[in-house]
């Protein structure tokens, strides 16, 4: 349990990854670690001891009855207790907690609506997975309002960043587009994943600032994060979008699934 | 406790308040009641109930031992556990956390440094207490660093929006200026209060946006919060700013302290 006055519940200061579990193995947990690790760099926390985080990730399984199971297991790391209002205490006593939940793969293509509320790239914490995830709240609140489930989240100059829960490509003349992280966007696993096998096989995806009409000109466009690898996308503001055999051609190509 | 589920700790899905209690009288318990009830709206929570915050309230001030002290007492209300992900269960069980520690006057006027960090004017939540306050943890260590006590935040447009834990207020010309809600600005409870004093006296607090220029720029500066009240500026970034005896002069007149 987490004390009430523990700075990840009273002002989100902390850190997360969810990490596939699949038969009880975990799917790239180093990546998962090591960009814990660079985030806690950037918030000025200590980062948690891999071999404690392991352990603990497997107790969570295990007390869940998801050792072989598809679960998502989430690490959050956070400052802990202390602290005079916005400062931390000069010793920081940092809370590991460890949860595991079923992890079911989306059974349809996503639709997706682009939300009012901006992603603030003007903060290093649109980079990092922290605590502070209450804009995605309303962003994916806002695509369930219109019919959908996932939102389009653009940053506060209007370029495009992600998915409320997942980075975004997509595809047009054979091109393969992705968000720069400096527009805001979180270096997700499977996105870092994507990116390193298509230069294997000689594809540059493109990562620049892209404007909405980018993204409406798309021949396909799909998600990407650590639960669901890859989802295709069907719809974009009420608008049929692209073929997704294209994606999965893509993918196949590509090696990843 | 908290559940390691609660949103409030996973997500930062909630709202709190900071309530001053002077020898166990809660100050405008009323306004700080209806600003937690609009944020509950726009956030599509429930509100809490008067009586049961106010009980709660109660009781944490006697468990703390502070029934008689100045006393900060913090009223967080999240989400509760449950839901998939982004997205809230259908039938929500929302937390009330309660927690009151002393709260100090300052003994010093502020000694402020502008924040690279960027207050997210594009989000709802840059106008209402919520508990996803990673961005003003931030800012507020780079003041540190820099060996100052308090950041003044700017918005995503480069605007001045607030500092890391209180309204900005300045005067220059014998007027009174103060960033427009719209600038991404809590409507801090002392905020409102001073405005209201001020019009009684017929003069014009003038709300709108400025740059750090206008700010840089003024005879006097101070920030305002519930807990602290109002906080002459002594420092805005290695530049002495103003003199405080005008923000005293100004605040005796207005009947506020």
């Amino acid at each position: 349990m987490i004390d009430p006055t523990d700075r990840g519940f009273t002002l989100a200061d902390g850190l997360f990854e969810t990490v596939l579990s699949e038969g009880g193995a975990f799917a790239h947990l180093d990546l998962h670690l090591a960009r814990l690790a660079q985030g806690c760099a950037v918030l000025g926390l200590p980062a948690p001891g891999a071999g404690e985080v392991e352990r603990r990730m497997e107790e969570a399984l295990r007390a869940a009855g998801l050792a072989h199971a598809r679960a998502a297991v989430r690490v959050s790391w956070s400052a802990g207790s202390g602290g005079r209002g916005l400062d931390r205490p000069e010793t920081l006593s940092p809370t590991l907690a460890v949860t595991a939940a079923p992890a079911p793969i989306p059974s349809a293509p996503a639709r997706l609506a682009t939300a009012q509320v901006r992603r603030n790239d003007g903060s290093p914490a649109s980079r990092l997975k922290t605590l502070a995830y209450l804009d995605n709240v309303l962003a994916r609140r806002e695509a369930r309002a219109r019919g959908c489930d996932e939102a389009v989240m653009l940053n506060t100059r209007g370029e495009v960043a992600c998915a409320a829960a997942a980075n975004l490509f997509w595809i047009r003349g054979e091109r393969l587009f992705t968000p720069a992280l400096g527009c805001g966007v979180l270096p997700g696993i499977v996105r870092g994943r994507l990116i390193a096998a298509a230069a294997e096989l000689g594809i540059a995806v493109e990562e620049a600032a892209f404007g909405p009409a980018d993204l409406a000109a798309a021949e396909a466009i799909f998600l990407t994060n650590s639960l669901i690898g890859l989802r295709p996308v069907a719809e974009l503001d009420g608008k049929i979008v692209g073929d997704s055999r294209l994606v999965d051609l893509l993918l196949g190509a590509l090696g990843i699934s």
